[in-house]
């Protein structure tokens, strides 16, 4: 318990550090329904701890309040009613302060408890959920930081979250200057999930069997300078390279390019600028294209003759490359999220922490810049509807081998 | 221009004064796209002043911030481009603290303007809009408190503005053991519209003639307990008592009592209650009535078996009357907003003010609690569309002559 | 009795007349939800008199569908559901046919009821309802070319209602050649509201008195080539000629010239064509412009240094004057529909008439070309919303007496 | 050729058949975007034939009318603009009796080309388009059936297609005596994607290996009767039963039942009831439930301790099986709608007939009572997305090995 203790408060204190340079309007506001105020993930990641896990372990369990109750539940209707998600914004109380208090007051108690001495298999069903809370605690620093760079970019003074590039972001450039290439993979079974001893979510289990036909994948994720191509070549423009339901909402939006590009004709100079986390900066052509939807990221591979990849190919590849598959940019897979054969959710409440939002929604792969360190791993799956931009999420080109020459 | 001056920081520093009880999280979001964050009020109405009188009479005009004549230009087309109303709580930049600045910025170069020595005609202008901007600054402190306990009361804690009674919503209490009385207003001309010396709005002139059909007032203003027995009635679920497009909107919205009330069957006891500046009280039955829209206000004198006053009922009653009239809660004519005969707006961005809003909008009249001192007058013209149910509006009923026994 | 079941037999034919070039899918289609399918406006006409006067006056009256009086029930609440609006062309059954064969069975019951002899109270209630369902039904014939003309305009192939000039619309041509002048008018009090023997509706009543400031008047209707020029000079494009609500809902529209005109730069050749009951047509610029929103109204009086009338102006003029103020195109006034002084709806459910949609309307005077013989007088008060286009409605001008030299 | 014309003419005269007992009212009319009208199909269907087939062949191709390209053309972005979707219903003109016009032309035509002699590689070509076009064709005749099916049931007078049972929708009933059985299956590499010499869409295309794990499948599809058990049960009252985003649209749409059901509580007596395409009638609790969208199926499989099958799963098990797999009903898999690996689309426009809808859409595989005879087969993939529930489908029960006792 000592070694979970100590990765709890650095995991706890990492989210604290996040959180450093914005003010308490900053952390209160939210820039849309699909984004939550930091302070809302700040608060919402001690409910998970005291409602799963204090509530259940602590013999004369109190909540530090009772409204936090509803108010700081995300979607868990086995622990009852939730705060409407479109108002997470409105609460200006509790204060920034007063959630500052609640998440001290959960840590201690947390770590008390951690410092207890339990029946084995308390102690087993406590470590387990301590560490499940601590992955979905890093799960929330990366929404913090994808949530926050779009309530930033509403922003027309576009203010930058941190002055210098050190943090989040680095890293992204890929070696641009080396060309393309492509690895082939034979056609037979993989195996699917996860596997080992590590922590994991439900939904990367059982590990299963995948008959996976021969296909080549991408030595690289796709670059800013390759996907300004297609911007210029009039990929925007064109309904033949879209997904039907993708070119409608194209149209609709009125999308042009990359959410957080800054078209050329505009403010500044003839450069292309994008938004980041230090503010705007000149579009890095050699870097990783990120904030990407699947709708674009499918348009641009048929632009490129090629195609998304499947998650079993994803996870083919990756196992053996090291290259960008982790650390640069979620990557989009043409795979539905879809309950793997046999998958069971865990029982009670935090059953539905994954499972059922198995529907209308697409599979990444690998991890981003923002993606806390440690959090990654080869059978993770991250899941976004097509539409969603705000996500560092880029693409990684894939072929079957009959159309690779 | 001492006077003007004196009159200039008594009423800026009210506006401080008003939103020392909130946080900077409290003075940043948006409830709705109605309502304007506190912290936009405070930079708007400093806007105001810097836009229509420093950027005009200040030599070597600079503006404090080149962004902020964007940013917090309400609806002047002719000032230019404007932020968008229901991004107005997206801006946790500029943060509180920059807004306060900007405030003491223009505050400083406005006095050391009305210290300077004008030309006559100079004088004059610098002295009719700084008066203008007052009055304006005036109508958003009232905006800032009904805005503010609208975001309040979406809160499910439902915090209060303020722990004691002291500063608004005090007044509210009609001689309710006083049984409602009917004063008769005899048939003939009446003249309506500003007469006289002191500050008036352009929506206010030119007085002109109206002629009024003999009629009769009510004594005082219809109060909470009457209001619950319509509510009790059935008065929500009887499409007989409202306009059709007030019956749609009822349905709509599922309304079934005033916007702040909550309902005896909820929690606590078997009491109503009404969420106020103060917190959540119990529903005072001999207060009058507020927080109702139009649709409400003609509803209930449908059922009342009485009518809503016209404007220049209302005027022509008024004057000779004291009661209530000013200081408990704005009172709905079913005059809709127009301009009066011969009607010629502000030249300039200025004439934006009232005049292009004169469509679709219903007229209060008098004022409410919430109306700074001295910012009342009886040709004053107040309106929100029907729907409007955040205001401190109240009925004033009222009877033609062939109706009154 | 024996002339009032003549002008029965002559309007009811009238009816079917409009509706004798349109086929069963035309009559079946509903373009809109503010718009009915002709099919409906034949049964919902019928349903008027079997409601109203079949149900009260026939001995033993039995429906002719028991479902048609929900069907074909418009907005009566007093008489129970209604089948909602927007549904209204959902209803291919009952067929066309079955809709004519339930106008004949009730035109057989009425004209039979008109040939009893009755108490000579029964015999004046009857009266009154009768003339009150062929005014209605009159109102309706109107709608049918109106709702009829937006149904094909939604057409791409852009069928003609009629093959000739003849039935309607015709007479629209003002007499362009005259200069347009202006009428003064004394300031004084003058009386509004219906007075005479004739029909009327409630809204009309009590007449009543007013002040009206003196004003003048335009000699003629606004011209399809005065409007021409508004548009081409940006009218559409410029925010300080419209109301702000006018202004926001051209952008969401993105309005740029009156519903029906095609612009020059579309099919065809250079010149303006407009869509008619006849098909597409060249633009005739000296006839009346029509089709015109409120809100372009409105705009237009801006760009044109005038304003639209009230009613009591309107009324006054008319009452001195011939010209065009009848019979070629609904005048829009700058007043809100609003009850008279001592309005009093009818008793029990015809009383749903006219009263409940007094609210976000503004008041039409006058008559179109569209309008049935007989059915015009200077009383009449026809109202839309402020964004309604497909009516036959267009614009005169007025001035209050300071602006004109 | 000979054999092929014969089959043409048969399929089209079978389309003709099924609106002969349809007025021109209902041919005309649409009734929820998603549907479309009768007459649109008869209309598009022969466009398919004139513009992908006649437009090739025919040496001096005049088309029927220039305007029906735009008109009838559904979504083929590469054929050039589209008539919007929503607006299907508002063309009164073609009348009815036109379009029926435009099928014998075309139908014309199109026999003599095929009774013409063509080089080998034309003729080929030909024969290809042209059974593309006849499958295309049998496709819409199944949707012409739930389209008029959904416009009949939001009539209130419920009108029935059919007198009679004969045509559609025979055969519904299962061998609801019999138990539901599980049958299993072992684990293995499957072939799956069209084999052998018939007709097939590119979207069965490559045949390819899947790894299938072990499971088992249902003998016969969940019937009215159990389905009502799981509405009586308060399925759809429960959260916890359903994926997030079919919880969020049950509750949205106020959902309690399948589309067609009455409740026992409305109308008539004490029993529910089904609306049929020939009318109302007592819902038959053995028949196979339809009209499910692929949130209720997967609601119902998790009530009742299963799942829905894969694509790959049901492709198995349908090979080795016969019983209801085929004419009863659609059956949802949980595999979302994806390109095969390898997937080409077909070249040019009718490359757009499958391929551009992969996204946010489940698969459902068989067929139904109003699939024509000889369409079925064991390759082909239907999609819909997650909330349709106008087609005629149903669910089969799938466990995986490791939760079948």
């Amino acid at each position: 318990m000592h070694k979970l203790a100590k990765a709890f408060s650095t995991i706890r204190d990492q989210t604290s550090r996040l959180m450093q340079p914005l003010s308490a309007e900053d952390c209160c506001v939210q820039s849309m329904p699909d984004a939550s105020p930091a302070k809302w993930h700040l608060a919402h990641t001690t409910w998970f701890f005291e409602t799963f896990i204090l509530e259940r372990f602590e013999p004369s369990f109190q909540p530090f309040h009772p409204a936090f109750r509803v108010l700081f539940n995300s979607y868990y209707e086995g622990v009852g009613e939730q705060h409407p998600r479109a108002q997470r914004g409105l609460m200006t109380r509790p204060a920034l302060d007063e959630v500052l208090a609640y998440r001290q007051n959960v840590d201690q108690r947390l770590l008390a408890l951690l410092g207890q001495t339990l029946a084995p298999e308390q102690a087993e069903q406590l470590s387990v959920l301590v560490e499940l809370g601590l992955q979905h605690e890093q799960q929330h620093q990366e929404l913090m930081l994808t949530d926050i760079k779009h309530l930033l970019a509403m922003n027309p003074l576009l203010p930058p979250y941190l002055a210098s590039h050190a943090v989040v972001e680095a890293g992204a450039a890929t070696a641009a200057a080396a060309a393309l290439s492509w690895q082939s993979y034979e056609a037979g079974i993989v195996e699917v999930g996860h596997a080992g001893q590590g922590f994991f979510f439900d939904n990367e289990t059982p590990r299963h069997r995948q008959f996976v036909e021969s296909f080549s994948m991408a030595s690289r994720l796709v670059s800013n300078g390759e996907y300004l191509a297609f911007v210029e070549d009039g990929g925007y423009r064109n309904p033949l390279l879209w997904l039907a339901a993708g070119w409608e909402w194209v149209q609709q939006q009125k999308l042009t390019r990359p959410l957080y590009w800054q078209s050329a004709h505009a403010q500044f100079d003839s450069a292309w600028r994008e938004f980041t986390l230090q503010g705007l900066q000149p579009l890095a052509l050699h870097e990783a294209a990120t904030h990407l939807s699947f709708f674009e990221a499918e348009a641009y591979a048929r632009w490129a003759g090629a195609r998304l990849p499947t998650e079993a190919e994803w996870e083919y590849a990756a196992a053996s490359q090291s290259a960008d598959y982790f650390g640069v940019a979620w990557q989009w897979t043409t795979s539905s999220y879809a309950p793997y054969p046999g998958y069971v959710a865990l029982p009670g409440a935090v059953g539905e922490y994954n499972g059922k939002f198995m529907v209308n929604q697409y599979v990444l792969r690998g991890s981003s810049s923002a993606t806390p360190a440690g959090h990654a791993r080869l059978s993770y799956r991250n899941f976004f509807p097509a539409t969603a931009r705000w996500q560092f999420s880029g693409i990684r080109l894939a072929r079957s081998a009959e159309r690779t020459p």
